[in-house]
């Protein structure tokens, strides 16, 4: 799939992205054009992508890319047909290319690319409050309400019968049917993503975008941070409370209910009926199963399988929890 | 009392009542009117309760109410005056009907109906703004201040001496003399109250408001969430610092100090001259006692007795605190 | 150096501070003049300081300031150039004596006194979204981005090449080169300071400010609180997430990364290159050292030496921690 909602500058002759990074010597022909990067699933035949964990080797050994970033040390676990660049960090070469292909995906300023509501298309179509902006590649479904203040940046698309609170803020966000969003979030900025520089920490692309399915919830000042290289995903019907941080690429699953304050670190992934109590804190990279509850103000700092429950911190079973603390 | 900020629909005959509820072979009287939906305290005649659990039993034996949801379990512990009327889930029934009575308590949509203060009566009694919204049903005291982009949804009362920061939002609240709310919060939305369901979640109605009594303060980024069947309410005097999240029915007393990113879930009552240190949290339907004293971090799981200093997670007395972690 | 926001209305003779004290009984010549009221570091001859635990007495003992607010028991520690005025409440008296100084530093209502940006000189010197409005006393560097409904209040300098995000609001604030803003902050206003009394809480001055150094990041949300008697200050390349609360007189070092919804309370010193993992907090007036690492959802409450790698509540060496927590 195109990105729907970043520009590819591509496509780029292999040599141009052998330039940028300070690569010479390659015995492969650096006339090949290539189209654009992506993760090691979803890229394809003269796309490029990137392997910088054993963890994906599974992944590696079948990507379709034509080309991957990776190290000495992994490019054995590659696939046959996909060339190995070796490099010596490969998140930074990532970060490198990926910003060459899509240079609007780095800086989140704000956009100054918007419009009044009522000088817009929309103006018969949704009901809005006062002062509402309306950035460019909009598109609502039927039967929607933008409160006061909001605007809705570049790169949206908001299904029916949606509610949007005011002062919120979104871009580069999907919003199905039936999803309530109240007053004051922020869904779709760039995610806290970059390589640590003493001079200027080097930030690294939000290609991804953030996703809320159908008859989700989100409460008043809850940020949502859109995805770097893959989404961010609100599952069906789950619904979150107040004052919520959801960072880059977290999946949360289907019916998940979670309490005011939680924090949830980037790309963790959620399961499906969830059920998260208030302020609890979940480590990034961490798969939580289906079915699990885990108890106000915990942190969770490893995986948790299906039908668990959980409290303290670290989390531990709610029995152990209770049997340490009485 | 009547509400003062939901329109109730009814009078209704109990036969509509029951028949929402899917119920007939009654042995009473259905067509008697009722008049409203109330907690079992301050019902009155002619209007409907619900009792739900052991905990209310005295309440239970002394409700003026005329009708009670409850089981068949519990109806044994009711007023003779009132008739049980018997359900599977009582809460379920009693948010049924009691969005039966006030329909528009249900979904917090944006208030459309504001309009832009210079165009109001106030605009020579306070000093306001750029760009501040009033809705319908709002009072306002002497020498008042209301910052930029605040919007005063409806069904509010400002008392004198009120100082209201700016980008706040603001509905079905009592604010009394002398409070000062700072910037960007968000006071009197519905609470994070609902019924799981699989397909969509059944959120139920929150007739209940915020009262925020004289000479409070509250914090930037906060939320403070308005009642369901009872109300919120912080006391006079009480000072509240930034990013901090108050549920729905929560009830703090007066001369309390609450520092930045604290956390009180839902229906919890906090006594007077209570001191909370930052990031802490507090579960629901909890009692903490008078001149308590909560570390900054701790998590509350249980009921705290007045003159207690506790931290910690779970919280416990300070000195057991320190003994352990020495 | 003289104070560059607040405006100083002494001198007052010696006399009139006395007064508002109800101190009489000074053998001491009480026409003198006094200027300013200052720490005991930064103060001068001329000047008047408060000096209230033992903590600092070696800084008493070196203070140029000519008058000083302290008790009997440390008057002794005292500079023989400072004359000691005693009190029994040396912070209470400070905060007395500073309001007398400077009465426009306690209240922080909204600044009334704003226009939009399109009225003034900015209007082709920076970018600017709709409905941003600027206070007096406000510079801008080249180059700079102001979002949508952002407001910065009086006293606020930005430096080149700033993006500040929409629904901000800035007062009392030093913005230095390349700083980033994300959308919703607060930023510059009083901290969370004051005495508790039963009838009114008496609030303090806080006549600091906010200094953000170069290159720094701040995100969505956040809210950062000026200093009482000193300054809040970010330094140099210091990147803070998401929901991030900063407290007043908190300093945090350069080139530290701060996870979403960390706090960090009143006073508290943090070094250069730290690591602070999501919702951790720090307890106030504490030394966090250089190159530390805090685990996420950690409790600090004591000082961390250099180089530590903390994690728990209470945080503890990160080696304890696991092998507590097998």
């Amino acid at each position: 799939m195109q990105n729907p909602f970043f520009k590819n500058n591509g496509p780029f002759k292999i040599s141009e992205v052998l330039n940028i990074l300070n690569l010479n010597n390659v015995n492969f022909d650096v006339n090949r054009n290539i189209t654009d990067i992506k993760d090691l699933f979803t890229s394809n035949i003269n796309e490029i992508t990137f392997f910088h964990s054993k963890k994906y080797k599974d992944l590696a050994k079948n990507t379709k890319a034509s080309f991957c970033l990776t190290t000495e040390n992994l490019k054995k676990e590659l696939s046959k047909d996909c060339i190995p660049i070796i490099v010596n960090n490969v998140l930074v070469s990532t970060s490198i290319v990926a910003a060459k292909f899509y240079p609007e995906s780095i800086h989140d300023n704000f956009d100054n690319n918007v419009d009044e509501i009522k000088a817009t298309e929309y103006k018969n179509k949704i009901r809005f409050g006062k002062n509402v902006l309306i950035g460019k590649n909009v598109k609502f479904g039927n039967n929607c309400l933008i409160g006061h203040n909001t605007i809705i940046e570049k790169n949206v698309s908001i299904g029916n019968n949606c509610s949007i609170g005011s002062n919120c803020i979104i871009r580069n966000s999907f919003i199905k049917d039936n999803v309530k969003i109240l007053d004051n979030c922020v869904i779709g900025k760039h995610g806290f993503g970059f390589f640590p520089n003493d001079i200027k920490n080097l930030r690294y692309p939000h290609i991804g975008f953030v996703i809320i399915q159908e008859n989700c919830e989100i409460g008043c000042g809850s940020t949502i941070d859109r995805g770097s290289m893959s989404n961010t995903v609100i599952g069906k019907n789950t619904f979150l409370d107040n004052q919520i941080h959801i960072a880059h690429n977290v999946k949360i699953g289907e019916n998940s209910i979670i309490a005011g304050q939680v924090g949830i670190a980037g790309s963790s992934i959620i399961g499906n009926n969830v059920k998260i109590g208030g302020q609890a804190g979940i480590s990034g990279h961490l798969k939580i199963g289906n079915n699990v509850e885990i108890g106000g103000g915990s942190g969770v700092i490893k995986n948790i399988a299906d039908n668990s429950k959980v409290m303290g911190y670290p989390a531990k079973s709610i029995r152990e929890f209770l049997k340490d603390n009485k």
